[in-house]
Order: structure tokens, then C-alpha cells, then sequence
């Protein structure tokens, strides 16, 4: 039973998608904003460039909705597909896939239920919660390291997109 | 009416609550990790340090739960208790306001419905969304500056907490 978010006084699974692709679109303007090279190379205290936490956001979300909606789960690991973005260091392949998977949770959302959303289970092998706690973390994760980007673009002294940006 | 978060298949304002909670915890932890004159001084990029940036959080939830429990807005300013904090540059003064705002939200929170959490308002005198969602911007907005505060803290050679560290 999914009930509007105002008889509910919470967040519907409704709201928290769009609420999510307003994130996805906010962050696809930040790796916009990086230069190529930038993008894939640049680097503070250590940290992973840009590029690299993008493949974090971008394996949680591809490998998260595919395990949602089976029931099975996997560990990470970097597929040739990954690796090749990151050796090719070419910023629109890597627009094309952060793309890809946005279409790939729109087109799985609508068969997911309430049966999904609360089932607990192991995300990626290894994380117990339930499914929509994993998809908040998430989402938290993506504001998070989006935020070191924003970081990243000041230091280049490049003007990031303002935060409520989401469209 | 509010429901359980399982009959709903959506998060529940006592979900939210406790997610933000998290947050506000590992947001703590990230101040404390800051040597006192870093916290008030150190900065990349032409960004703000982050004790001040914190300011904004802490003007956000403050005045956020005072707004939407009284359906009174006011816009920000520079209060003398801040222009204090922010030139004392005292940590544990800091921590101390934190933890007064925490205590704050804890304790407006069990003081709203749903007719609070719907309403659509101007918050801030300036931000039209329902209360919910300028909780939900609040929230967003709390892990996307924590977030730099992690670069930086980084750049200045610390570890910083573990993201899931929330308790």
C-alpha cells in the first residue's frame, strides 16, 4: 500500500526518487563543470580525483537497484566497463554513462513495492538494512562526495552550480 | 494520521528524525576533529572555514524548527551570540551551540503533525516548499557542507570519521 506522502506525513518512495534525480542532475552539472583532465587527474590531501568517487556513486546506484529488485546481491568490483571510463579519461563517455544509470533506476523504480522498499537485506553482500535504508544511504552518500567536488572546483577556482540547482 | 513506516513503503518523520540524527552526530564528530584554529580559519578555495559554514547549519535548524512550529519566519542574521561564536573562536563553545540546537529539534519535534510537516510556507520569509521539504533541504544541505569539511580536514592531514560513523 503506497499512500500520498500527505495522508502520510512522511516521504513517499515518490517523493524520494524525485528528490534523488534532482541530486543526479545537480551532480552530472558538477562533473560537467571539471575540466577533462581535472576531472580524472586533480586531487586534494590524498583524496580519490572526481572521476573515481563518481564510480562509487555510480556502482552503489547500478549495482543497488539491480539487487533490489532481485533479491541478489554482489560485492563492487571494477568491470572492464569501469575501468576503461577511468583509463580513457574522456568526460562525455563518462556523462554518457553517469546517464545510463539514471535511466536504469527510472526504469526500475516502477516495479519495485512496498515488499522491496522494507525488505531487509545484505546490501552488496555486506551491509544489513532495509532496502530503502540502503537507498538512503544512497542518496546521502552522493550529496556527500558531490560536496567534496564542489571543493575540488573552488580550488580550481571554477564556479560550481549553486546547490539548489536540481533541474 | 501517521503511519508506521512499513504500512507506508515511505519515510516516516520519525525515520527522518533519526537519519538526521545521524547526521548530526557524525557533523559534531567533524568539528571536534578540527584543531580550534583550523575550524575558525583554515580554508581552500576562497570557501568559508568551516566553523563558519557550520553557522549556516545551525542558523537552518534553529530558526527552521522555531518557523515551522510557529508558522513565524524570519530571515538570517548575524546575532550577537554568532558574531560571539565565530570570534571567540572557541571549539568547545562551538560543540556547545551544536548541541544546544540538537537538544532543540529534539525537543520541538514530538510538538508537530502532519499539518506542520505539509504546510506549505514561505520558509525563511523567502523559501516556498512544504515544512517537510525545507527539512529535507536542511538535511541535504547539513551532508553537502559536511562533506567539504571532510576536504579540508584532508588537506590538513587528519582522518576524518567514517561516513556511516552516526552514533
Amino acid at each position: 500500500m503506497i499512500l500520498e506522502t500527505k495522508e502520510f506525513g512522511g516521504i513517499s518512495t515518490e517523493t524520494f526518487l524525485a528528490n534523488w534525480m534532482g541530486h543526479r542532475a545537480l551532480t552530472r552539472k558538477v562533473i560537467a563543470a571539471f575540466p577533462e583532465k581535472e576531472l580524472f587527474e586533480f586531487s586534494i590531501g590524498g583524496m580519490r580525483p572526481f572521476a573515481n568517487i563518481c564510480i562509487e556513486l555510480i556502482n552503489i546506484a547500478e549495482d543497488g537497484m539491480n539487487g533490489i529488485l532481485s533479491g541478489k546481491w554482489k560485492g563492487f568490483e571494477e568491470t572492464a566497463e569501469i575501468k576503461s571510463l577511468l583509463s580513457n579519461k574522456d568526460k562525455n563517455a563518462f556523462l554518457e554513462k553517469w546517464d545510463q544509470v539514471t535511466e536504469h533506476i527510472n526504469a526500475i523504480w516502477p516495479l519495485l513495492g512496498s515488499d522491496h522498499f522494507n525488505k531487509v537485506d545484505q546490501a552488496f553482500g555486506a551491509y544489513e538494512n532495509t532496502n530503502l535504508g540502503t537507498l538512503q544511504y544512497a542518496y546521502d552518500n552522493e550529496i556527500h562526495h558531490r560536496g567534496q567536488g564542489y571543493v575540488y572546483l573552488r580550488a580550481l577556482n571554477i564556479e560550481p552550480p549553486f546547490f539548489w540547482d536540481r533541474y
